[in-house]
């Protein structure tokens, strides 16, 4: 069966980026799609960080005007020539990370970091043409991380379109398209953490949670240091895997310094899921000597560099970075949403609060507020 | 048998730093070795870069006045008490990185870096009593990194202790004390280098060889790419087993450009064998996203930093170092001896030179010409 706008363009809402700061309810005309893409209906989608970041102009790679949003879930409407993986109808995430399953990075078996579209999506822009497909009185509109959710309908390049079980949740799997993934990845496929380890997580926010919850429950962590300066977040963190707390604000030394005396010289792995340049350091230098290892998860500032004594890697430790937390994404998020429905996986915890389409910009100021974690926003 | 000078000071020439820039040859004391500590006879001694670096005032643990040289041979002269691994008579190798086989790092399975004796050895004393055997003209005279080889005779902790086949010429095998064993452990311990990866190595010194060795002929990589400044070390790297060469000074572009546009994306290991934070910046930079690794083998100036932008690791880079090349001194060290005796490591190649310990000043200058790799100092 196919759909009635199928082959047409569609009109609906979208919240668009102007220029940075705002984001405006508007009319955009979304194209259909063409070759190796597909037109998604978004239900649901939620605001990460990241999201903020690129609006608030500090984002390197941020296009303007565009359409943000990459925390998304919805219902394939229509398909451009060549897609066969997924249909009109199929539910769908999707994904900022493609994976198309033949460039070398896909074949390689070492990374999750597919090459065949991420300069089109640096651009904002597909692959096909160079063009994007959204447009809003008479001006073309950006793409954002090859996803733009905040829209009602959005075009996506088909090796970014993960099909899940039509039994999960959108209102709720949304999440799976960046945080949760993001920060359960980080532990299980980019440190690989290791029963028994001593962890430290920088930053108790949506992928911090997730990050206590792999390493206490999946990995088997024998300590979860949570480090954050938000009391408040304590609790949450608690429930999800953290064992113990450190707020930088309570020590007169470096939070480095203060994990390495609780730790008989250092943890075995850190987390940073802020994106500040300090934290990372910190975290690296929270590592024990010989085999401490840290993983940089946060979106740091354009600009924003880190650094550290070479002494520090010499000695043994390892500085690493995730993007999607090495999680293949047509593969593994079918599998991790399998996995929340059969219980392994929280995600209701994290949504404090829902908003609708028209109210965004709330939800862009709750972000900013610490009882905070996920606004999912409701796109019908 | 028990020696003459046992349980006996030794008095006898040593090259004594009493303050940077200068060696001196002095009559110095020898203590003899306390509980668990072994005196030595060095028979040769070869000149480091770190030395170097230390002499100049420039390295943060160098303390004054001491005793340099990490990369020694000789034979045990006595033994105190509670040492059971080594007897007079002994051929050693005296090693900066020691192996306890005892300490939670020793046990862990996950790094050479023994914590046993660091602390002291760092203060160029020894554990047992905080007190360094050395002294001259009344004063007392500080041990380096564990090892002082520019003495005739050395005292060291029995933990830092390599005991090696005696056929093995001391004049050469005294290598095996720091470069090639750094070099060639970064490539095969720290790294993995795979069979068929492309490799980038900065710096063509001592270092730098043992890495184009162990990558080519000991990991079977395709492409060994020898970063230099000084087309005159091109020649003997390839017959260590470069591949290609690119001298920085022929291009305008950022060395870290040259190399990605070279290998389609970036290389898959990088090791900077320099010291140059600005090089091991490039080093990483010059790794393909995804999976490139790059490891710090170079030791850097006092108070230098490295940086980058931390979107090169959150695209999956690795960045990590590398210490005595990861391998475990007292067990490793004899068995890379056999490997060069059975003709699988080369040695011969890296002594451009040789005097004899009262010419050490003039090695000192030899090293920091071009021609040089190692000027091997007979003690005798």
């Amino acid at each position: 069966m196919k759909g009635s706008t199928e082959g047409k363009t569609i009109t609906c809402k979208a919240a668009v980026a102007w220029e940075p700061h705002k984001l405006s309810i508007e009319d955009v005309e979304v194209a259909p799609p063409k070759a190796n893409e597909v037109r998604i209906k978004i239900t649901h989608t939620a605001l990460c960080h990241t999201d903020l970041l690129t609006l608030s102009g500090k984002d390197a790679e941020g296009k303007f005007p565009c359409i943000l949003g990459h925390e998304g879930a919805g219902i394939v409407e229509s398909v451009g020539e060549g897609v066969t993986e997924v249909k009109s109808g199929d539910h769908v995430i999707p994904c900022y990370q493609a994976e198309c399953r033949e460039c070398k990075f896909c074949k390689s078996g070492k990374t999750n970091l597919c090459g065949k579209v991420r300069a089109a999506t640096g651009q904002g822009v597909m692959l096909l043409d160079g063009k994007p497909r959204f447009s809003a009185k008479g001006k073309p509109i950006y793409h954002y991380m090859g996803t733009s959710t905040f829209s009602q309908y959005t075009v996506v390049h088909d090796v970014s379109v993960a099909k899940i079980n039509p039994k999960a949740p959108l209102d709720k799997v949304c999440l799976f398209g960046c945080g949760v993934t993001t920060g359960r990845g980080a532990v299980l496929n980019t440190a690989k953490v290791e029963p028994g380890s001593t962890v430290a997580i920088f930053g108790l926010g949506t992928v911090g949670l997730a990050a206590c919850e792999a390493a206490k429950k999946a990995a088997g962590a024998k300590r979860v240091i949570g480090v954050d300066i938000q009391p408040a977040k304590y609790p949450l963190a608690q429930k999800f895997g953290a064992t113990e707390f450190v707020n930088p604000k309570d020590h007169e030394k470096p939070i480095q310094q203060v994990l390495v005396d609780m730790t008989d010289g250092g943890v075995d792995y850190s987390f940073e899921c802020v994106g500040k340049v300090e934290l990372m350091r910190a975290a690296l230098e929270a590592c024990i000597k010989g085999w401490g290892t840290s993983v940089i998860v946060g979106v740091a500032e354009s600009g924003a560099e880190v650094s550290t004594r070479p002494f520090m890697l010499i000695t043994g430790r390892t500085w690493k970075g995730t993007a999607f937390g090495g999680y293949k994404s047509r593969t593994d998020v079918p599998k991790l949403i399998e996995q929340y429905l059969n219980g392994e996986i929280r995600i209701e915890e994290y949504i404090t609060h829902r908003l609708s389409l028209p109210e965004i910009n709330e939800a862009v100021e709750l972000m900013k507020r610490v009882e905070c974690l996920r606004c999912v926003i409701s796109m019908e």
